[in-house]
């Protein structure tokens, strides 16, 4: 008998905890931490490897269903639409999200077996990760599998699952266990019996479906409501659903729990101090990412992505520059980012907690300045894409194409615009810009005008399928 | 007897103590590090109040000389050429420096009192300053005297005066102390005898000049070659004149030197730590100054005039956030800023020390983007101010008026460009940019080109005499 193999990618995550680089409209998965490609792009990356893309499902929220789908264009090209991508019109934790990933393979495939992994962990080792997974595929059938990591640090940030006996690939749950305060943590590490609770699991879609039945009928039911094809019944079972966490729902209640420990360089990457850990140290114990003047600190996060930052003399401590930005901390105290991320709310500073370069399907903007009447954009148009057809009813908007050709469509006239080239948008005009070449354009836009808000945009043909924002 | 009070303004000092803030071409007498006006527009203000602006003489670098006329026209609009600038064509440290103004002042007023500051120091308590130059002036026409401050704290940073006996409203000097160590420091701050050595001079320039001639003839021949008039022969006596402080040259040497003690909050701001020690804390030590969230902070200075700065948990930190750039480093070790500058000189960055906005004498540009082969600036031009008429060779402009209006002149014509217009300058035209209104125009500036360096600019015509850079 062979077995199919799907893959679940929770996607739908937001969240502060990485401010300034992670915003609310700026995930972790999104951001490029480590490098050129996302959490998202590794992930998908890295689950490629045992499953094509048409058995792939992402899971996310409307807000961010155009990132997911600019991520996967990014990965996949023209193929990216063998992809389904399942907006949830509420965030109800993972329990009800993947039930409905398993409701949605188990339509096509009763038989397939699911591997379900947030997009938003890091895996150092790919191929002890990839392997575990092959190991575990033959036990996957009859029991819930969850991915144990082996602690490596008496972390006190994570749920810990405690190992019972081993029966054939995998072993049997003894217990799951609670975030545990340093002392226990440290038991915990010395015990050698307790793993790290990593999110990622594996099973028989039928076999959860009958599980779920029994563990949590009531979201079982609204689940069932939904048609699997269309998605029909969707917004009206998730208003009625309840908010519930997969290991606390399912796992910690199955008899059919296991579990397979993995020493795969996991981290969830839940705060800066976890970022700190699993990143290479230079001899100064310091982390060092992007453009950075480092002299004589030890223990430090040292991490810009926007305007230099340099830093001399400090110990354990956490600089993170962004774009319009800079978190200063200790280190072990970086948790903390949620009194700065609260104050900003408190003070109806919106403008930093959403990044000033902001990803579009197309492409992306950068607001380079802000200042009373008027607001200077860069833009990037990737190739093949073109940004609705649309019009302001408060600003004109100047644009020179620096880099590349585009199309632009003005009221009934279209025309190719080079590089040195430009273009006065009047208030009220219709206009788009398409980019028909084979490398991205860059447009530098001057707007002006009494109202300068995104909000001022009335789209009248959308190739992503937006009528607002 | 009346006798006339002239002033000397210092303003040739360059330097990146205070970077990121202060940079080679900005150096700190050109911050507002308090507020809207500089530390040299303070000085004007403060000196203003004894001298009227024609007996005001400021010396300068050729290379800050045009800083220093757009300081003077902020503070004195029009009338500002009635101050006298001299830029020494090579920094010879404050002995000739000093022994030129005297010497110019002479040539006008042999009788007048000379009073010589530097332009980069604070003094928080101006009219202890103006009570002291007042109470002293009896005592300059013999005497030359320096500025003692009371210490308030063993600083190891500055040089000192022992006094000696009271000599009518002034002092003997016992003896000059160079910088102490931090025992010694303790030692001078506990004895109360001892003052921090200002750099303020006030003294009869023809008694100074006398006295100069038997200390250092060198020096004091070569100042009388130069013409007091017009600087003939300034260049050609420069370029034989040793560098000399006027301290060691003068003061530690002539029987004439008196000191005047004050209390007047002064410091000579030259670290951050300094600036630390002046400014006012708030209830958990800290100076914050800028675009700062600070939580559960204490003993920090924390200040930013560029992106935003979230510091939370730290202690004794430095945090100094500019538009490109942010220090983090411990409070006293500010010194070791001087690595971080080298390690830029060294790895050639010299973007960083450079200020992204640059005044000039028609107001100033701020650098937006720079990438590949194109730059977004954004401009001010001050009402009645005009740029040169210039062309480029290797670069195309684009402007768009974004506040005010401007007249432009491109090749041979002329036209007002108000808000929202735009208009194209191709590689090689003539062009100029003029405000004849009343309020500042802004300009939003993309070139293009291969090359887009500053020094691509051939003046055919300047208001503020360049002809270069």
């Amino acid at each position: 008998m062979s077995v199919s193999l799907y893959a679940l990618v929770l996607a739908g995550g937001s969240g502060t905890r990485l401010w300034p680089l992670s915003r609310r409209e700026s995930p972790k998965q999104f951001l490029g931490l480590c490098g050129e490609q996302t959490m998202f792009e590794e992930t998908f990356r890295r689950l490629a490897r045992r499953t094509p893309p048409e058995r792939m499902l992402f899971i996310s929220s409307r807000e961010l269903e155009g990132d997911v789908r600019d991520q996967l264009r990014r990965s996949l090209g023209d193929q990216s639409h063998v992809c389904r991508v399942v907006s949830e019109p509420l965030g109800r934790n993972t329990a009800p999200a993947i039930l409905l990933g398993a409701w949605i393979v188990n339509s096509v495939d009763p038989e397939g077996i699911l591997l379900s992994a947030p997009s938003d962990h890091l895996i150092l080792e790919e191929e002890v990760f990839l392997n575990g997974v092959d190991c575990s595929l033959p036990a996957a059938m009859d029991k819930i599998i969850t991915f144990g990591i082996t602690p490596t640090r008496p972390e006190t940030g994570y749920g810990y699952i405690k190992v019972g006996e081993k029966k054939g690939p995998v072993f049997d749950v003894a217990r799951f266990e609670e975030k545990p305060d340093l002392e226990k943590a440290r038991f915990f590490l010395e015990d050698k019996r307790y793993l790290w609770n990593s999110g990622i699991f594996l099973f028989g879609v039928k076999n959860l479906l009958e599980e779920a039945r029994r563990l949590v009928p009531d979201i079982m039911s609204l689940i069932e409501t939904v048609d699997p094809g269309t998605l029909d019944g969707l917004d009206r079972a998730y208003a009625r659903m309840r908010s519930l966490s997969f290991d606390y729902g399912i796992m910690e209640k199955t008899t059919k729990a296991a579990v397979m420990p993995l020493s795969m360089g996991w981290s969830d990457v839940g705060s800066w101090d976890s970022f700190y850990e699993m990143r290479e140290k230079d001899s100064g114990k310091n982390v060092v990412v992007g453009d950075v003047v480092n002299i004589d600190n030890e223990g430090c996060l040292l991490m810009s992505n926007g305007p230099l930052a340099a830093v001399t003399g400090m110990k354990d401590t956490i600089v993170i520059q962004s774009e319009d930005a800079v978190l200063v901390c200790p280190r072990g105290q970086s948790q903390d980012v949620r009194k700065i991320v609260d104050t900003l709310e408190r003070e109806e500073r919106p403008e930093r907690l959403v990044h000033p370069t902001v990803r579009r399907p197309w492409g992306a903007y950068t607001v380079l300045i802000q200042k009373g009447r008027y607001k200077v954009k860069k833009f990037v148009v990737e190739p093949g894409q073109r940004m609705s057809l649309q019009k302001h009813q408060k600003r004109s908007e100047h644009w020179v194409v620096v880099k590349g050709e585009i199309l632009v469509t003005l009221g009934e006239q279209q025309r190719i615009l080079e590089a040195n080239e430009g273009i006065t948008i009047p208030i009220g005009t219709v206009h788009r810009i398409e980019n028909r070449g084979v490398d991205p354009a860059e447009i530098v836009e001057i707007q002006l005008g009494d109202y300068l808000g995104e909000d001022d945009i009335i789209r009248l043909e959308d190739n992503y399928g937006r009528t607002t924002g």
